[in-house]
């Protein structure tokens, strides 16, 4: 099972959820994805699942809490797409890890909540347990009623900056441009696409396939979001020749 | 297993304690709560512990080591309390999570300890083996000999914000009061318990039960302790209708 | 087994890693030394692994990956070491925790590496694989052909400061020097090394034998990187009586 949440590394939160699903499924490996992506920050936790939820075998489970609305009218969910299960608000965080889902369900069953549930962290009386008990084996659909997911993403799409990775690279939703494409991005412009950085010289901009399939803007030994200037939602214009 | 400490993420010395353990102990499954609490914040890994440890299994070792003192006066221990074991040192670290203890026992047998023991890292040398000895079954009376505890909190006590965590939320140490119940902290009333933040606007105060069963002040998506100025320690007064 | 890198704590990319060796390994335990390394920081990955490493079982296999030269010309290399396997790019990383490693392979064989690998995420699809592999019990030499290792690490050797920890205590290279030694660094001069922080007045300097076996210079419940204006590089002086 793999856990996302912006509750920190300082506070014992993340731990309390671990000790929520550990006393239901002893025994089951739980691997963090990120804790502190800014607090609210949905996005950044969608793209830190983007990132690494597809690496996990088959019938994972990806627990993700960033929920500003707790307590409020947005759905518990459980989302089945490409064999892994994800359990969370209905808030667009598992929108970019899966786009298209195969199946949503609403989380209602008792059995798949703590005995008594707080108003104001559903990660430990909510999510944990849900996610606890398919983790044991319980079939999603078992949650409660199928559901129409509302929840969206803030983030424009269409030749954007849609992550920006603490190296400073610049992850667009660029996809399959011929090598000889050129970028435009903060007035500056970068010619083809690069093998790695090490084709360019220190210090020199890049455009290359990044390590989700898309474009990556960089700079070798270096920060092309502090170059540029840019960030998420920064417009990346595409020439192909 | 739990671990708590003020050792952070960049240094090796969390990881030296889980090898420890491991080689000692293989197989058992490691939690962290928190390594990232300032350091020789003793009240704040109290506080991440109360928050995180009664949600593990009855039987779970919790590992905790904030220790200014370390390899001074203050005495290595095992406590135990509602069916869980804590081991560090006795500085108070234990006090929130485990105000009333059961039994409490020095650490002086060697077979809890490392075969040699530094002055410096008893986290490495004498907790981690003990943690790991009594995670194989050690009772921990085998520890060494009862002892009183003697580490207070330096936590000015009730009607007192005991936490701020990274929300912004002020944790304090009321409980049990009407829900009619007024609140005034840093010269600002609230009026009544809310059940949730979604109950008042965006940017308004609020008072409800929290996730560790005391009031906690919040604004919603906001920072209470921020728009207040309020802290750990802040006065906190209590109205009953 | 363990993991290092420089990919901090709020991206996806170090639970990639553990999802490529998850889905190879299943069941293989995973703990992490630190990824919150400054970006690039090869000497700060290397003490980190020189704290923590030597802690774990025999047999464990160490993934480290700080590598700014990813793609390039460095080699992605296994290093055996005192019954241990460290996988990662030949750049120094391990030159502080393996000074003279008993063998070393240039990771080759493609079922060392994942189907696809790009040119900027080895760490996904070259060492988390191999590590994963080790982990189920190949033998290193079937990850390539032997090599010599040409990484060094830019650290000026001879009684320096080598590593500042999250306390502000300075780990120096300094070891075997009697119980009578003077020390001075910064100006300032240090008298005897002392047993414990315990034995000097608060906020005075002491220098003693760290847990590293080597001398260590703190302040009592202060920093003595901040009280020295000293860091990593600061030589050190030892005058013997």
């Amino acid at each position: 099972m793999t856990l996302t949440s912006d509750f920190g590394a300082e506070d014992g939160y993340v731990a309390a959820m671990k000790g929520v699903i550990l006393s239901r499924a002893p025994g089951v490996t739980l691997v963090d994805i990120s804790h502190t992506v800014a607090r609210h920050d949905i996005a950044a936790a969608a793209n830190a699942l983007a990132d690494a939820a597809p690496c996990f075998p088959p019938g994972t489970v990806h627990l993700a809490v960033v929920d500003p609305g707790v307590g409020g009218a947005r759905t518990p969910v459980v989302v089945v797409a490409g064999g892994h299960c994800f359990v969370g608000p209905d808030n667009g965080l598992f929108s970019l890890v899966a786009p298209r889902p195969e199946a949503a369900y609403a989380i209602s069953d008792p059995g798949f909540c703590r005995e008594v549930v707080s108003s104001t962290f559903h990660g430990r009386d909510v999510f944990a347990p849900a996610a606890a008990r398919l983790a044991l084996g319980a079939a999603p659909h078992e949650a409660g009623p199928p559901v129409a997911l509302s929840g969206t993403l803030d983030l424009a799409r269409g030749h954007r900056v849609v992550h920006v990775d603490r190296f400073g690279n610049l992850v667009t939703d660029i996809a399959d441009v011929p090598s000889a494409a050129r970028f435009r991005i903060a007035g500056r412009a970068i010619a083809g696409v690069s093998q790695t950085y090490e084709s360019v010289a220190v210090g020199a901009l890049c455009a290359y396939v990044g390590s989700r399939g898309t474009i990556e803007i960089a700079v070798r030994e270096g920060s092309a979001a502090e170059l540029l200037g840019a960030g998420r939602g920064s417009a990346v214009d595409v020439e192909e020749p």
